[in-house]
């Protein structure tokens, strides 16, 4: 699966992928669940009674990004907004990338992380951030945890599944996930069937020939071959009367 | 007052202040209390759900910007955070704008505006605006009125009292008013008198001779006195006292 | 009539209004036709045998931005595409911007002018340009003379009808003119209402009550009143058969 | 062969290299003839009568980014113009990129493409973008094939030789291409006795006494006799005028 | 006199001009000698040995911004590198703009100001600037003052002549003074000239006709005396002359 | 060693690290001592008066970047401050780069390099640059050779000690580089540790039980056993005296 398969957009949700972040390992996918974190700029008069109703519910730490952290999960993606800002400093460095690590799925930091050269030959981890800077985390205070929050120019709800490749990352409504996953399989076939055409007509067809889709009889013959020998008669007619639906 | 007199960042509050926003009318100070909106990129499942929860409590119309702006009491300010977008269209255009110059103080859009041909040569009225394009908003949805937003790099609470002039936006905690205003005061007598000086001294005084503070034993008595004299007897024992604490 | 009366976006034309330009007499409206001129970086290969060509052809002078600005018409608009480049220096000075204000009605520049300090103060002229830079144009080629231009993300035809405010510059088909004109002169009206109900109904009604449109019966009888004494019932019938139809 | 040794700006054409594009894959080199795409933000009225017209003339399918893709010979190189605009979209993704593999030498594309994540590991190919984004092309319409157009501030000519490697792309009138050649390969010479030098004078000879060329009699004349050697007497000897001519 | 008639381009000094910064009053021109500060980033060790040596060498206050400021004679312009850094707080606010404005002739910092609505509605000052912000200037350290620093693209010496209008900055090297005030007082005649045409054959004359020369013998003339007339025969002359060893 | 590690914010220098320069090989680490270059804007005026000056005092060769580059010592860091700017072309190819790998430690240089393509493949050196564009520098002039430069927004001393990773590049005053190294020993040691745990804690340790220490007294027995028997009994009671003196 790549964000091109997913296509939010195609699917009435055309702000849920954002690109413009660094990727940590182009060579890894992202997929899990967006445990959330919102990091607003800091101001004393409110940090203050923030920290204070916070003690006065029996916590022993203060509430800060570590409080969000301490709550992953096994699948789990730890996305933290801070608004973009990468002179706030890291908000994970590489003992924090070690634990997002060993107990969750990746991270998207819509802010910095440090430590980079810590990190990027070590811990081999899917992550996605918008700078690196050798200070830790400050000048910023925790005003949410799993509530809706915005990278980039999407909107992410906790419990979204994030799906990250070298080319973005997509943030999906849980309940789409399974149409995406069983769109993304038809697309793929077709993708190689296309490919396997190219190959075999090279200095033949033209790219219209193929694609998106053959216009000569044959050739849409032996697609649809093609897709019922590869999906099983059942998932192909499932399929065929998806597509009869959508026309 | 001037958003250098108020200086939050000596005050603790380095991330209060915002400008990169476009001014209305430089001329024309802001100066009011924050009503906050906070839209975010719209995704379709969720507007669905909040929408129906919205219409089982019963009100009439949709939640959208016009429910906020219908809440302006006079002295109120409309503060949306758009995140930056302008792209997403005008959140006012001349009506609405009208509509808040009528009922309340000002505005400050982290987004659009719109039909600003119909709105700069009309519409008396201070504003802050990150830029101005034709469509009206969409792609957007509600997710808060009278939360935490996020401004440039602020942090906005509701009932902050907002400060605006050509410089930019000040967002200020109301329990630090009093103390902002006595010290503008001081400041501005500080002000008077030092370019009182140098018109007086031109040619005779280096600008070290003067600013920030004379250290001549006459000039600082000169100081003095024109402090005590406008300030009044009462007034200057309380400042003289303020000043020795904070040594 | 302003950017936002206009209105291209609701038209089906997105792409037609751009806005990013510096703004030369923000009080003076622009309008006219398109007459296109295309500049690209030079390529001596390239512009030694335009130049043979061109004067095979029997032209006298070589081809240059002149050639275009000879061509200009009263009530024609100077379009230039310079690709953005401020670089490549300024297309007009204070000589050409007053040839311009003699002949023509304006003009709009992807590029740079020069001599502004030349051109403010005394031409009055409606005009919109990317820079200002004293070296004249230079390091470019003619292209095209009226042909279709981009300038910003629109895609300008010769001949296009060209307004110009200080929000922007929307470029019209004008075929759509008769229709825009129209529409305006109901947007007009519509505002008009719309702030004089706001003025009277100061801390009576809210937002929604009078905008974008009355929903008591009492009030939208009103308007409509009010629409019609002000176009005349000829006019204000044609207007209710085209809403008709629109709905 | 780079593009530092190809030096369209010290042969009198400033303007064709580009840098500031996306690379693919960095160690892959491009070499190819430009056929080029224009498109420009669509306007209905336009594409319309375009269409039409297209039609007209007998073709069975719309003219689109295709038309052009169909036309790509062995050793072309598809150069598409969308401005520079992400937001609308990719010009290929996995499918067409592996059919630009298949048939011709490669692309530089000022615009998106899309499906990073199934062309990076699979399509062995060089390309230069300016962003990638899932979304298809859209939003534009074509204005011309194999005309001239601007890629970045470079003027594109149908026809030109396209050099591409990690510092960017060059965009080379033919007849220069020979010339060029015979140059790289003189510099390509100087390169390597220069590094030599510098590795056998370590500690010895500082940076001005190699290069950019020695002052040294004995040095000059190693050199010389290294070029003749390397080059064989013939080669040599009209290397030798032509360097007399140009001083 | 404007930046364009300055025409340090021309003159073999492309890098003289500076645009990009804020103007604090468009109506305003600004000319002086160039006083020049140097302000650097600053690092304790570095700043605590000059401190030290400050000292020593009997200097009673520190070494500072102001240290450059006490320096200023009637006719000298305040010219600040501060690396174009506006987060480093404002070299000037009120009083200091009052004091520059008293005892010299303007400003040019590349760096901000602050207190923006304490200078532009009060202080009729010419003055360039960065951009505006409350905090006064910090975290910086005085490196150098009247040595040659960099503004914008810039290289500026103490004693340049700086001239400064709505286009922009120019710094000019004060021998070349006398020939640039000569040059641009041919030009303002050529320009007055060719608006009177372009004024008299409005429909009858190209802007080719006219400008930048007139090929007609009948108009060359008519110019030569124009210009013979506003100048005098004495100044013609050298005019000629000077007109003639160019060419 | 790291970015993170050096840690010069921690130490009251918050303004020697930059990043935002491209890496040339990510994986190699820079150290070195600084020899810094200072190129500005070429302005004919002061390169001419320069330039005899520079012969008259005996030297054969006009002064410019490879003056400086001759003085490379082994150890040595290039440090040159071109003040951004990538137009005016490569200060090193191939050649020179190959001439500082042999002869010094590597480069920073906030300009441009070029032959990209021919450094990158085949130059094994750690080296920073803002950007790669094929024209050799140009239009600059060298306004000195170590004295204090400024590279991105950090203030460079010749002598300092220089070190990059993939973070960036960190500007070190020599005297403090033992109290690093000693102290990156320990977060060394505290990072092994740390991570340590988190494996061996998977599931059982939430993050603040370990970090940035833990708080259960067995645990930090254990840390404080772990850390003597890594440094050794001596240096560890160093150490704990050191902690003790600054809390």
């Amino acid at each position: 699966m790549s964000s091109e398969e997913i296509g939010l957009s195609r699917r009435g949700l055309p702000n849920q992928f954002v690109d413009g972040l660094q990727v940590l390992h182009p060579d890894k996918k992202l997929i899990g669940r967006a445990l959330t974190l919102q990091l607003m700029p800091v101001r004393a008069d409110i940090a203050e009674v923030d920290a204070a109703e916070w003690k006065a519910a029996g916590n022993q730490r203060p509430r800060d990004h570590q409080t969000a952290l301490n709550m992953l999960q096994p699948g789990d993606v730890f996305v933290a907004d801070v608004g973009g800002s990468v002179a706030s400093g890291g908000v994970i460095g590489d003992n924090l990338a070690f634990y997002i690590k060993t107990n969750s799925a990746g991270f998207v930091i819509d802010g910095a992380i440090r430590d980079l050269d810590g990190i990027a030959p070590f811990v081999d981890l899917p992550g996605y951030y918008r700078g690196a800077t050798p200070p830790a985390i400050h000048n910023v205070m925790v005003t949410g945890i799993n509530i809706p929050v915005r990278i980039g120019a999407a909107t992410v709800m906790p419990g979204d599944v994030v799906f990250g490749d070298r080319e973005g990352v997509s943030f999906i409504p849980p309940h789409m996930v399974q149409g995406i996953v069983d769109e993304a399989q038809i697309t793929h076939l077709h993708d190689d069937w296309t490919k396997m055409k190219f190959e075999q007509g090279k200095g033949k067809y033209v790219s219209t020939d193929i694609y998106s889709r053959p216009s000569d009889p044959a050739l849409i013959k032996e697609y649809e071959d093609y897709l019922k020998e590869k999906l099983g008669p059942k998932a192909y007619d499932d399929y065929v009367k998806r597509r009869g639906q959508r026309q």
